[in-house]
C-alpha cells in the first residue's frame, strides 16, 4: 500500500466531520428569501454554529433566538444565542424556551422561521403544558426511564406532556411557512425523534401515550396523569394544515458523515463495508465484538475479503473502574488492539466527531499494528490501562492522540479499521 | 418467505451442532490399522465422547485412557473414562495425567497412539516438571493472569513448566506414530493453543518463555523461574525427529459448524455472512452491537442486503447483577431484541453447541419480532428480565426455550439472525 494508513484514516475522520459542519451543511438548504422577516429559531448543542453559517450565507435580514449548551455560544450579530443547562433543563433554558415560542408566535403569513435543531436540543427546548410544574417534568423523566419502555415510546409520552414538542412550534408559527434544518445524532434519524419534533408533525396521539403509561404500569405525576386521562396533551398530527407550507431537512446525520469517509477511502482503492450508523454498548464490548469481525476478515476472508475498510458510528458507553483519561472513542480502540493482538496489517482511527471523545479536547486515537508493543517499550501495560479507564493517556503517550479541535457539530462516534 | 423463521433457524443450529458430534467428526479420521497396538489417550470436556465414538467405529482390538470433566463421562467397554476437576486441576486429574504420560511412554515402534484433545483439556491433563508443586502451578496461574499479557504469551510460559505440554506427551510416545484428533474451542483454532498442545510441536523456547516473564514482570514462583533461567523446560520443537511420523487433524471447530449452518440456510435460499467464529464481550453488549448491524442491514442494505443471515460463534461472558435464571446466550438473545425494538423482520437463534446455556440443561432461546410484545401481555419487563439475567427465565415463559439435552461437544456459542 503506497498510501500511509495514518494519514487515509485521518483523511476519512476529517471528511466525516466535514459533511457535517453547519458551515457546509446547512447553506444547501437555506430557503428563499420571504417577502417578511426571515426569523431563526432553534436549539441544540449545534445550533449555535448552524445559526452563525445561516448569518455567513443569508444575504438579506435576519434575526432570531438559539439556545444551545454551556459552552456551546459562538460569536453571531444578528441572531442571539443564550446558554441554558443540558441534559437536565434549568431556569434560563426554560426562559429561552418561553421567548422562542414568542418568537414563533409573532411570525405572520410572509415571514418564514428558520428552525435549526440539533442533538441536546430536546432538553434545551423545554416548556411544559399548563399545569405541569418543573418538580413534575422531573418526576416524569424519572418514571419513564424506569418503566423500560423502549426510547420510540418514551418519546411519545414525554411529546404529549410539552406545549413545544410534537410540532407545536410550527403549529405556533404559522401562518409562516417553517424550514426546518436538523443535524441528527438518534438512531434511525426520523425527525420527531430529533429534539422531539418541534416542528414535525407527530403520527401519535394523546391516547397512544395514555396507553403507553397503562402498558408501561408508568409512575407519572397525578397532573401528568390527568392532562392525559382528559385527552388535553394532543400534539400537531402530520396531515394539520398549519404544516402544510412546511419543509423538513435533515443536513447532517451520522450516516452521511460515514459515507463521506467511505468515499475518501474508496479513492484510495479500498472496498468499504459500513457495519451500522448507530452502534451502542460499552465500549471495551464494541471493540471486542469489531476486533473478532476483523479478525475474520484476517483469518477467513469472511464476511468480507481484505484489503478493506469497516466503518461505524454511534454512541457507546463507558462504566468507570479506573481514574485515567478516558472517553468512550479511546476505550473503544484500546480494547480493539487488545483483541486484535499482533495482528500485522490493521490499522484503526476513533473519535468523536464533536472533537471532545470525554472531557478533554482530544476527539479520539490513532492504533497501529505495533502500538501495544510501543507501548510496553514506555514501560505502559495496555490491559492495565484499559481496566483503569485511561485512554487518552495510553495514546498521548505514543504520541497518537487524534486532535481536532471543538467541531461545533455532532453526529456521534467515528470508527474506522483499515484492513491491509 | 415459505419456511418458518423459527424451523430454519433450528435447522441451522442442528446442523452445527451435528457438525461437531464425536460420533460425526471423528471417524472420517481415525488412523489405519497399526501392526501393535492402538492406544487411545486423551484429555477434555468432549473426550469421553471422542474415545466412544472411536470404540464404536473401530474395528480392532483397543485400549487406553482419557481423562474428562466431572459429569462429562459417557460408558465405554474398553478405553478407560477418569473424570477430574476443571478448570482448578485436582489431585484426580494429577493422577490421570501420570498414567496417561506412563501409557505414552508404553508404547513401542509398531503402536499408533491416538489422542483425543477437546476444550479443558489443559487443565484436565496436568503435569509439572520436578521441582515445580501444586501450591507453585497455582502461583503460576495467579502470575500469569495479572501480567495483562495476551493468552498466546501466557501459553508459551505455561508450555515451558509442564511436563506434557508442548509436545511432550508426542515425544514420550515416540517410536509410536501420534495421531491427534481436535475439537476446538479457541480462537484461531492453532493446535498448540489447544489444551496447549501436548502433541503438539512448540515453535517457541524456553528463552521465549523467560524473556515475556521479563517483560511484563510476572511475579513467578522461586522455582519456576529459576528452571525457565536454567533453561530447563525446553519444550519438543515442530521439527523435532520424534514427531516426524505424527498427523494433528482439527475434526471440529466453531467455524466448520457455521459453515454447516450456512449451508442449511443458502440450500433454504439465504444469503449468509459469517461475522465471526470467535467473537468475545460482554453478552449483552455483543446482542447491541449485532442489533445494530442488523438494523444498518434493514435500514440501509449496508454492509449486507436482506434477506440474509448473519452467523457468529465465540464465546461471550455475563458479568452477574441479578439472580434469575440466565446463561451467556439467553443474555445476548434478550438483549438483541431489546435493541431491535419491534423491527417487523428479524428473528434470532443463541444457543450453546454443547446444549447448557449456563447452567442448566437449556441450549438457548428463539427470538421473534412479536417476542417482547408477547413478553409484556404476560406481564414480563424485558428490560427488567436483563437486568435480573433472567433470559432463560424470559425465553422459557414464551415457550421460545431451544433445548437439546447435553450434546457431549463444544465449539462454543452459536448465534443467527435471519433478516427477512
Amino acid at each position: 500500500m503506497s498510501l500511509d494508513p495514518r494519514v487515509l484514516l485521518r483523511s476519512m475522520f476529517d471528511a466525516a466531520v466535514a459533511a457535517a459542519q453547519p458551515d457546509r451543511c446547512v447553506p444547501p438548504f437555506l430557503p428563499s428569501r420571504p417577502k417578511g422577516r426571515l426569523i431563526v429559531l432553534g436549539a441544540g448543542k449545534a445550533s449555535a454554529a448552524m445559526a452563525r453559517a445561516v448569518e455567513r450565507h443569508w444575504d438579506g435580514p435576519v434575526e432570531g433566538l438559539v439556545v444551545t449548551r454551556y459552552g456551546y455560544a459562538v460569536p453571531t450579530e444578528r441572531i442571539e444565542i443564550v446558554e441554558a443547562a443540558h441534559p437536565v433543563p434549568d431556569a434560563a433554558g426554560l426562559r429561552a424556551a418561553q421567548r422562542i415560542c414568542d418568537l414563533a408566535a409573532s411570525a405572520g403569513a410572509d415571514d418564514t422561521v428558520l428552525c435549526l435543531i440539533s442533538g441536546g436540543g430536546s432538553a434545551l427546548l423545554t416548556q411544559p403544558l399548563d399545569g405541569i410544574g418543573l418538580e413534575d417534568k422531573q418526576a416524569i423523566n424519572k418514571a419513564l426511564l424506569a418503566s423500560g419502555a423502549p426510547i420510540s415510546e418514551m418519546n411519545c409520552v414525554r411529546r404529549h406532556l410539552s406545549a413545544v414538542k410534537g410540532g407545536r412550534l410550527a403549529a405556533l408559527a404559522h401562518p409562516a411557512k417553517v424550514v426546518t434544518l436538523l443535524i441528527s445524532d438518534v438512531p434511525g434519524d426520523n425527525p420527531i425523534d430529533i429534539a422531539s419534533g418541534p416542528t414535525v408533525g407527530d403520527p401519535t396521539t394523546s391516547a397512544d401515550a395514555l396507553a403507553i403509561v397503562r402498558r408501561y404500569r408508568m409512575d407519572l405525576p397525578v397532573a401528568a396523569k390527568a392532562l392525559l386521562e382528559a385527552g388535553g396533551g394532543e400534539t400537531v398530527k402530520p396531515d394539520d394544515p398549519r404544516l402544510s407550507r412546511n419543509e423538513t431537512h435533515i443536513v447532517a446525520a451520522p450516516q452521511a458523515s460515514l459515507e463521506a469517509a467511505a468515499a475518501v477511502a474508496r479513492d484510495a482503492g479500498f472496498a468499504v463495508h459500513i457495519l451500522g450508523d448507530a452502534l451502542e454498548g460499552e465500549a471495551r464490548d464494541v471493540g471486542a465484538v469489531i476486533g473478532g469481525i476483523a479478525g475474520q476478515v484476517a483469518r477467513h476472508g469472511q464476511p468480507f475479503t481484505a484489503p478493506c475498510v469497516l466503518l461505524s458510528g454511534g454512541e457507546t458507553t463507558v462504566t468507570l473502574r479506573g481514574n485515567g483519561r478516558g472517553g468512550r472513542n479511546v476505550e473503544f480502540l484500546l480494547s480493539l488492539g487488545l483483541h486484535l493482538g499482533r495482528a500485522p496489517n490493521i490499522w484503526a482511527l476513533a473519535g468523536d466527531t464533536d472533537g471532545v471523545d470525554g472531557v478533554e479536547e482530544i476527539a479520539g486515537g490513532f492504533l497501529a499494528p505495533d502500538s501495544l508493543s510501543r507501548a510496553w517499550a514506555l514501560g505502559i501495560n495496555p490491559q492495565a490501562a484499559l481496566d483503569n479507564n485511561d485512554g487518552h493517556g495510553f495514546f498521548g503517550a505514543l504520541g497518537d492522540a487524534v486532535v481536532t479541535g471543538p467541531t461545533l457539530t455532532n453526529v456521534n462516534d467515528f470508527r474506522a479499521i483499515l484492513i491491509a
